[in-house]
């Protein structure tokens, strides 16, 4: 029996819908709009569609949109001015910097500076060691997008086998402890991992998110297991995931589409971060 | 044919007289000698106990022992300005606030404070976050104890199934990302996990960390596989760790005891942690 596909899009609708009530209230109650502030450097025009696929989503959830363009050849100083300016601004609820940045800014450094309440990707070190410690914090927006597809399907996780593909900071390494937090069984998988397809499938629930495209195959999936892919890779045949989507639907139970599954829940959860952020600025 | 033994004891005097070294020559290049700041806070025996431990073995490996030790009854405040004078003094090279703190503190708070280059309990979140993305930074003492008993005895990482029984944020968490680091597969088990024996008898490295005295028996051991009980459990019989040693003796190929296995590492550890810190201090 062919896999239930997961309808990413329709998911992510009903998040940015919730996300638009809860702004709504939140702003009746307490006065204060929630704002998001990007930072875009530079002219990559991938980036540029990004940011402006941010910007319409959060003004439509009722979210200010504070953006800042600066231009390709801009010194470090002056991103990290713009970065502080926004740190101390109180109508800027969140922050993002849009990546990747010009070869002469260190991304590292940029990203670490932004304030933690306001981290809404939750890239910086202090987000990731408050996620790892299960302290209150901003949570990456992609591991949370695919718990979301995975609790709206109502997979159960306490005690289930999972197993992530890949060991990013973006999404491998987040996953494993949301997916830790929520008691499930976590094996990380990677370049290195021996019978990759054998690890793969004793998964009840599989992430893979290597940017490898059709890495899993039907041999890596175990009868019925919920499988969840994160890769978006361009190919002669368009854009596919991670995973063999035609051979994995004739043994997963639940399988995500690329495009259409992960892809938008990532901007859907920012806007839900915006929000979180907001509220913690509050204290 | 019964596991080779861990001579956990013997390991950590090679290091301690490794850093002592290493210390010599840190000073005599520098003019700069290491100091540990050791935080007591009451009168708990325990503590009292471990505090001298780890102060006398600062002396012996040439650090400076630079010990504060509080009433039972001081307010947060003064803790807290305790730390503060510490992270400001360039004589202080690492700071350990000794846990548990009385009830009146906050010791989640406390520990925060301390500054991320001082920090050699590797315990705060931004630590934890430097861990989990791979950056420079201090390490916790006990799970980097566990990797450098592997490295001695040449157990192979790199693509090896590892499994982690317990995910505390002081060992099984950081030990998830130390041994991602070193390209194992690693798997994360807990209380909630299924079938336990299972899980762990697929390990080439088994390491256990929760805290539940002879969990781990001779089923749930591959043969040949390196077991590292963390576990120290006070119980009728005396000391006992997580694993059912007698048993598991038969099935493994090395093993550490309890006491005289991971235990006398993590002071040989936080030896090493303060003079990474006094060399982070210089840049």
């Amino acid at each position: 029996m062919a896999a239930t596909l997961i309808d990413g899009r329709a998911i992510a609708q009903q998040v940015r819908d919730q996300v638009a009530a809860d702004v709504a209230a939140f702003t009746a109650e307490t006065g204060v709009t929630p704002g998001l502030a990007t930072l875009l450097v530079g002219d990559d025009p991938a980036s540029a569609v990004y940011v402006a696929n941010k910007r319409r989503a959060c003004v439509a959830a009722g979210i200010a949109d504070l953006h800042r363009h600066l231009p390709a050849d801009v010194a470090q100083e002056q991103v990290v001015a713009h970065l502080q300016e926004l740190n101390a601004d109180p109508q800027v609820s969140g922050i993002l910097l849009q990546l990747p940045v010009p070869a002469q800014l260190d991304a590292t450094l940029l990203t670490g500076l932004i304030a933690p309440d306001k981290d809404v990707d939750g890239l910086t070190p202090i987000s990731a060691g408050r996620l790892m410690q299960g302290a209150p914090g901003l949570r990456p927006c992609t591991p949370s997008g695919v718990i979301e597809l995975l609790d709206r399907h109502d997979v159960p996780l306490e005690g289930a086998e999972a197993v992530v593909v890949g060991r990013s900071d973006l999404v491998g390494k987040p996953l494993i402890h949301l997916l830790l937090q929520r008691n499930a069984t976590v094996t990380v998988c990677h370049s290195r991992t021996r019978d990759l397809a054998a690890v793969c499938a004793r998964a009840d629930v599989l992430v893979a998110a290597v940017g490898v495209p059709k890495l899993i195959g039907a041999d890596a999936v175990k009868p019925g297991a919920a499988v969840i892919d994160v890769g978006i890779n361009r190919t002669d045949d368009g854009l596919v995931g991670d995973v063999d989507f035609d051979a994995v639907r004739e043994v997963a139970g639940l399988l995500t589409p690329v495009p259409g599954g992960v892809g938008p829940m990532t901007i859907a959860l920012l806007l839900s971060n915006t929000l979180a952020a907001a509220r913690l600025q509050r204290g």
